[in-house]
């Protein structure tokens, strides 16, 4: 399985280190006539781009993304499309500290251990560029699943101890109803001024303390109709943690009132069904759109804890070559807080992760296989 | 991807319905020469069999596994096992009502909005008894990991709003200093004495009020060397994710400290490094075990929240085939809480996903490929 | 990979050797929906049914089908269906002659060096027998196909040196024109009576010489559409190409020409287009129905070489265990020619294939994921 | 499973379109620790390099490798490894003949009808540019397996109706005695020099008539030991017929005896063991080095058919957009025979084949699991 392919329709191979020639990523199974350019991707990609905040690293890089194969006479042609964007900023400077030690929090230890030796330019390919071919194959996904009329709001709802108040089921409405513009408009994306204002000021001393912050973000995904997802192991609640726990620094993942629900009683956290519209529909969502492993209609609404930045400049201990325990202070272009650019980053592994079920899902329904033949023609 | 299919090097195809004939599983991918036989396997199955307390239904089920294929004179061959429980009880009473309506909490409506149809005779697929698959192949990757000195100590942190005290460490090291014996030997698999009592009182309340309940499940996994675990996609947290995650009841999972990470500072939150035994080490275990996806040496630990059994005596709204909206109470042989019986399901899965990430990692090491001619005479 | 599933969408995993409880499969992935009993896969198996001619093993198997799980009231439920045929006549005779020495053209040598030791009785898992699974599972491949108008004629081309003389359009033409009735009516599935008897007599002196023979399968499929099979690494004769030479005693596969391609100009293997009732077609099919991987239309048509059956009386050189040269001649219940009977299982292997390359393109074309909100309802 | 990647350990996803931005592959799965660098791969792909003689196509490409990730001071780091050659001559001319009609032999037709409209520059993504991806992956393939001891002879038997003359094993006797020095170093990869000549005259004859030719290719692998492969679905010739199939212009595939064996007895097919050294070898090799789908110890010998080129200057029927039948003459830079530039690609896919069963066989060895905590120290 070698680890650098996720899907199985729709499929997506990164590669690239933070300070190698570049980070890519080869789309596979992406549907032919499918109109594309750069510019559906580097929107996506703009929303992870390093610099936007005085909370982000301060690292240059364009991230400008080349398409380099699959896509003919702007659309897509059927066969893989790849995608590229170039390191520029690969700071030259003296890595010898880093690489002699094995930094908190990081996995330099790990890939050190697992391979005998690592690339400790910048983190190699565990840095967070690695996200990069991630984001490119996301937008893709969501630019498909938004013609089929689903849509994803992801945000920032706590930063450190700083939550923002309103449920997802308020903020959703709000959106809905228009009342929302520019909710999402702020550097940490986080969509409640207030609870904004508070996380940015305690992001502040964070960055005085030489610390760093983590957060939860929260996803939203409308429009995904019943029927998406397989039963036992390839449940959609089970593809989308595994989508969500594969980027870097997640280290929880829950769907609807997840661990609340373990709290709850069976009569609180079942969702009822009625009659709406002439057609059954569940009265409330604690489930979080997902029974059984398959979408029932409702939003799908999940949470990922994203830990701290590992490098800060605050003293800690560590080792290094010799076998001697020493103190690090970390410095460099790192970001007081990761969660703000990351965002974008959970809303692609998920739409990555639905699109696969769908795929799946249509590629097996006996009415379009019996119309096959037509179908092809 | 079709759904029924776990691993990739050490693969499990489940099957099976609550009222078919059995349910089974197929081993692939298991090496040669292991010692193999019935008892292996029916320890584990004996963890979640029915009618042990109480608090789980009381359908007979012996659940006694037969293995019918992949061990020859007590050994196994490398060749697929397959592993079956006939079904005893599938108590023929009328479906009827279950039949025209949709219970809330569970898969009733989305296999119907699947596949255009459902088999509601007990759930059909989406029974708990599908489970039985899973812990039988899961006993197998157990014996495996347990002969390379890889152990699981899994139990009830939480069932409702009563959890136990001892943090993982704690409980960790009482196993370990031999002063915990007995810590398991009660029907919820609480290993703490008081809150257990408490808990089996807030059940009897709970079945009284014709209610259920849900609880947290802890895992902790000891011996693991460091280097397990691919970067990007098939990181170990990640794969151990969706393997927790495909369980029915689960609606969070969280690693190390989880969810209460994302508020904690980076100088909190890092494990730092110091040398123990002329060995590097970590001196905290915030991680759970865990740095980039690779396993670093320490425990693993992580944490599985478990939704209340979703069908209850109290009266629930639902609708009918008819399209009406109408009233159900559920009646018959079910668990007020699945979280004692749903612990060796989180073992068993959890040693799936690792079995399978540990074999991919012996099979990618050039110093075994590079002795291989001589490795197979 | 482990080696015991076959398919993506369309999953078959098998499992049971020679002489063990039975051998079955889990059949993952079929569509809900589908009218399915025990006599669809029974007429299936009945074709390689043991003991059906004079040139068959004189084994003694009733091979009966069960239906495990999967169906429900006469129709898959889109969960794993699991079938089983029991062994009945496991011949509890000493195999001692065989467990200490290898047989030639046997896998006894190399499943001892892979696993170190195997299954001696009966050739284990490397049995024949194996093979049911796979045709079971391809009777219900083959049911699907059959309802979106996907034939098969699958027949016996040559038995040892004699060869039938009709080419396969000629076959294909009296079979359509319905003048062919009765030509796959003899044991040994070749259409042309001449070339039958003529191999018949070859086979009597074959088994008076304690020998053996081998012989070509032909396997057209007609009826698919332009469009089945993904460029480059999946392409649809590849994988068939798979499916076919993953059966155990072939040898050889050709697609179209085949190796006379390789010896003709370009001039003479070019199909070209015409225009035939308003649409592009074919004017030929050197191509065996396929270009670039693709169907293009017209009959899939390929040939499988199979290799005399290795269990022959005649005296043949081996190795003991004591590391001796000896003497063996191979006595007991074997086939002079395992063709006939392979047929059918070629049949199976290639709507496998077929079935899974389809439902990976039905799941790919975006006017189906543009319609599929409404499709799920 | 969308179908630009191949392998399950060492996995490669190939991209780019003969008219694209370039061509290039993403190794995943590579082990650590491996040297490499441009020139490993630079040596396969001259080998497939248009221009080497008048026989293949006068299109000017350097093909020149890049390494974009995953080597680190000269060593392969365990994670991807991108490749990429850039298109230089893309030739802008007019392609509006080829791109309103169906070339004969080309996958025009079949493209089209799988996406709705296809890349008509130079074939697109079915252009023979396309195994550069493969032969890159391949190199690297190829140097793990040349550390493991395992060799590649890989040359052309036969193009058009003339043949060599001398056996697998005469070839094999004379490189490995010494006494062959030279016997690849002509431009038609043809190991015999009478034969070379007389191919070389007969296709001046089939470029004075505007046509084409097809031929053989033949491939030796010598150094596996026995154990390789998995039984069933994953036979190492099951997944070498797959890889070769998988090329292009393929239409058939045997190994050992092939199609011949079909027509001999068991008395000569089998291969008979006896004592060498005090180890069981066999005496001689009619299957090819394979038994039961794994490598018995003895060199893997199989053939390949390759078609004649499609693209001929000689008139042929076609359709056109307006669904008029027409005629056309392919003119371009077009091989005459493309079996000599086949040969490296050949080589590459099973070079990937073989590795990756190896890797699987060496991940399910009980040894190696048992000793896998000391090992990753």
């Amino acid at each position: 399985m070698a680890g650098s392919t996720f899907g199985t329709h729709f499929k997506i191979t990164t590669w690239g280190e933070s300070h190698g020639k570049g980070i890519g990523v080869v789309v596979d199974g992406c549907p032919a006539g499918l109109p594309l350019d750069e510019t559906d991707i580097q929107k996506f990609l703009d929303r992870r781009k390093p610099g936007q905040s005085r909370y982000s690293t301060q690292r240059k890089e364009a991230d400008a993304i080349q398409i380099l194969s699959g896509v003919f006479e702007g659309k897509t042609t059927g066969t893989p499309i790849s995608l590229m964007v170039p390191n520029q900023d690969q700071n030259s400077r003296d890595y010898g500290d880093i690489a002699s030690c094995y930094r908190p929090g990081h996995a330099d230890f790990t890939f050190d251990r697992k391979y005998g030796f690592r690339d400790y330019r910048g983190g190699g390919r565990s840095s967070g560029r690695e996200t990069i071919g991630r984001v490119a194959g996301g937008a893709i996904a969501a630019k498909i699943l938004g013609q089929l009329g689903i849509s994803f709001l992801t945000y920032t709802r706590s930063i450190g101890p700083v939550s923002i108040s309103k449920s997802s089921e308020e903020l959703l409405s709000e959106i809905t109803s228009g009342t929302a513009a520019g909710i999402l408009s702020n550097p940490l994306y986080m969509p409640e001024e207030p609870a904004c204002k508070k996380a940015q000021s305690f992001l502040e001393t964070c960055m005085k303390n030489k610390d760093s912050a983590g957060g939860v973000i929260e996803c939203i995904i409308t429009g995904v109709p019943a029927g998406i997802g397989e039963p036992v192991f390839d449940k959609l609640d089970a593809n989308l943690a595994k989508a969500i726990f594969s980027i870097g620094a997640v280290k929880g993942f829950e769907i609807g009132d997840g661990f609340a629900a373990a709290a709850a009683a069976g009569s609180e956290n079942n969702d009822n069904f009625e009659m709406k519209d002439k057609k059954p529909v569940l009265s409330t969502n604690h489930a979080g759109g997902i029974l059984g492993g398959i979408s029932n209609g409702m939003p799908i609404v999940f949470r990922a804890a994203v830990k701290p930045t590992p490098s800060i400049a605050a003293m800690q201990n560590t080792v290094n070559k010799e076998g001697e325990t020493i103190e690090i202070s970390i410095h460099g272009r790192h970001d007081p807080v990761i969660v703000p650019r990351a965002v974008v980053v959970v809303e692609a592994m998920a739409a990555l992760a639905l699109l696969d079920l769908a795929m799946e899902h249509m590629g097996s329904q006996i009415k379009f296989l019996e119309g096959f033949g037509r179908n092809l023609e």
